[in-house]
């Protein structure tokens, strides 16, 4: 059987071979196997093509499609998911080199981009003209606007700026069969024809590979304002973040943590958050009036608060706000570590992490809190030990049952990280069979052939 | 060949009175036959359904695909590209009976309703809980939130809040052959499967028709600000508008209007705005530092006006509004309309609106502007003699050349009043033989048969 993968790969590995960045070096090969979900493939995939270029993805397809050769797109690699996890038989075309911001324009706000440039590099390029780019991953320092764009990612300020959607103008993609596809536009609005921009954002690398991106985007705040809040409990907390939204206050960040993550985040960190209570909220406001709104959000917390700290100063926030940046590569010191990602109305919260809880209880597995609050999105995270598995076992079914308690709330699986693999078989049970059946002739109608991404999303 | 066309509405009509709301009234199918876009096509539909509830449309859908019938969904008939155009041989489904909020969560801060229902009647709702509904297309008065779906409709407040697309949570929509699809969910955030929700919105009724809209309603500003500014000319405002732009401010609403349109308003309302200047700036701001914005804008604008006004309070604020809201209306009792709807950066405007009058110039058609601004969205309004065509002749080789002026600027054909029947020929011009092939196979894998608004949108 090893012997028989083995030679099915170097086939694969010489039919990619005509490409000039096609390589079966087994180093390569195992690292292109996995993202930071977890999971790890029994196998590597056969060959990784490295691209440079737009040329060379459009070669890449062009190779794999003439031979019926499945493809893994990859970017940065950090997916939540394993969407980008790659085994035998598989070609990954990684666009992590492709890695150059194209063009700004400060007056229209628009940077056009490659898809392997980090999210924090665009946003770094973007403050020396006095912009951001809104959609922020907690990963932003490692993670590629290419991914960003196919699991449709969020982060902190989706709060009051929206998710990725929200901020790719338009796209340029390469079709399975390598065509080259343009999506959307450079103006603020436009409605000619169907929305394929919104259709690819979001796809999981399973419609095409961007090569391409035009990115909204904003004026830096004129001011922003922050603060903390410590709480007894999390469903404290989680009622606090409701009673925000209840006051119809718009937050440009509201995050919560719980105890035994900020107990992680404290021992990673050598800080002492933990002492202070045992659930965090970390809120922040910005615009003309962001003082005024921040005032607004300490009246609304207050009833449930043990203790409300407005931060003094930038450096003050910035502390408050690395605490949550921190929560996830903290909890990775503790073990392997599974991240749920369901969302739920925003009122309730605290439902969710009582049946968070319930879980935890029920099935002996540790899960960890920290929620997007104000969108209602919960990243549940399950840590087991180096050697167990987070895709069989107590962890299988605590991802599961999340689920069905974002079900039963009336939300969703994911918010924001993507089906991947590890959520696919709730997929169904979420949309019912026939939105996913439409969403197979969608598939089949621009992958005719399914060599892109099979098996993930849909 | 009258005759003819009798006798095949006749066996139409008859194919279709199986339904107990289809009707073949002369009167019912003359009324279906048009929208507000000034076209009228030669022949009306054969039948009207005037559907009543979910089961209508879905038995209208099913008989209708049974027979390989053309259907034409069909709202409030407010539409201005003739996308709701229905002529013989076709049945009309309309939803304008369909009609009723069915609820609003004041918490979630959402409401769910049908079709039918009016865009304003929708937004009274809202403001009984302190909440509105942010897509508010000039025509709020009169269109339905279907149709606002169907052609994915701004407004104003888009400036701040974004369009249609950003306000639709999720959809239930009957396909083609009479099945009910889900689309979106009820939560903030969610990626699980593509993201259907955004290909039904601005699809213009070629993919299913909606029977209910999960609508996501947003806070009312806790303040407003408003002020008008008036220029020497047209270009004026247009720079100043760019200016307000990149000076980094939001408006919540950002409104431009020519000195023919102000003149036009003040012939219609009694009112004397073209004395104060020959184009017009309207600009809101909202929120906690809602005054602090407008002083910006005040500053933004100084350089380019002739007089800048902040409005004193509530009510020369909404006589402000009022006279945009006039604006179409009031070129109406001038003659036959036909609404251009060109998108071109944020800072182009003023080459756009250069561009318009030499076109004006050069067809010798009388050509009425509009904008809203702050996203480059201009509407160049034709005006023709009643008995004059706009689809033929000078309107039509005017509008044509809207359309490559906006390309030339690096602009889109439709900003949010779709493509309807008006402006099909340039679609492949802006978007490609591929892309429109390729939304051909997303239509066909949803209505293989294409009996759903056939020579529409693509």
């Amino acid at each position: 059987m090893r012997n028989e993968n083995a030679s099915r790969a170097a086939t694969t590995a010489a039919l990619m071979s005509a490409h000039p960045r096609a390589t079966a070096d087994p180093e390569a090969r195992a690292a292109a196997a996995t993202d930071r979900s977890g999971y790890v493939p029994a196998t590597p995939p056969d060959v990784v093509v490295r691209c440079e270029s737009a040329e060379d993805v459009v070669d890449a397809l062009r190779l794999a499609h003439a031979r019926g050769l499945p493809v893994v797109p990859r970017g940065a690699g950090t997916g939540l998911a394993a969407g980008a996890s790659a085994h035998e038989g598989q070609v990954v075309v990684d666009v992590s080199r492709m890695n150059r911001i194209l063009s700004i324009d400060p007056v229209e706000m628009i940077a056009v981009v490659e898809p392997g440039v980090l999210n924090a590099d665009v946003n770094a390029a973007a403050a020396e003209h006095g912009l951001f780019y809104a959609p922020d991953p907690a990963s932003t320092a490692i993670c590629s606007i290419g991914g960003n764009i196919a699991t449709n990612a969020g982060g902190m300020w989706c709060a009051k700026y929206g998710v990725t959607r929200e901020s790719v103008l338009g796209l340029r993609v390469v079709l399975a069969d390598g065509r080259v596809l343009r999506t959307g536009r450079t103006t603020i609005k436009g409605v000619t024809g169907y929305d394929l921009n919104a259709l690819f954002i979001g796809s999981e690398g399973t419609l095409g590979i961007v090569i391409e991106a035009t990115l909204r985007l904003r004026p830096r705040p004129v001011r922003t304002e922050t603060l903390a809040a410590y709480f007894a409990d999390v469903e404290s907390a989680g009622r606090a973040a409701s009673a925000i939204t209840a006051a119809r206050i718009q937050p440009s960040i509201l995050e919560l943590m719980d105890g035994p993550t900020l107990a992680a985040v404290d021992l990673a960190e050598g800080t002492r958050h933990r002492e202070l209570g045992a659930a965090f909220l970390l809120a922040q406001t910005d615009g003309y009036g962001a003082h005024l709104e921040l005032d607004e959000i300490a009246r609304a917390v207050a009833p449930f608060a043990m203790s409300v700290h407005p931060a003094a100063d930038d450096d003050e926030a910035a502390a408050l706000v690395k605490a949550r940046r921190d929560a996830i590569p903290s909890l990775e010191k503790l073990g392997r570590v599974s991240i749920g990602d369901i969302a739920v109305p925003r009122n309730r919260l605290a439902d969710a992490f009582a049946g968070l809880e319930e879980i935890s209880a029920r099935t002996g597995v540790r899960i960890f809190s920290i929620a997007h609050a104000a969108d209602g999105n919960l990243h549940p995270m399950i840590v087991v030990e180096p050697q167990e598995s987070i895709t069989e076992g107590p962890a299988k079914i605590a991802l599961g049952e999340m689920f069905h308690l974002a079900q039963r709330l009336g939300g969703t699986l994911t918010g924001e990280h993507g089906v991947g693999l590890l959520k696919r078989e709730w997929v169904a049970e979420e949309l019912g069979e026939m939105s996913v059946e439409l969403q197979r002739a969608i598939k089949a109608a621009l992958d005719p052939a399914g060599i892109l991404n099979p098996g993930k999303a849909i």
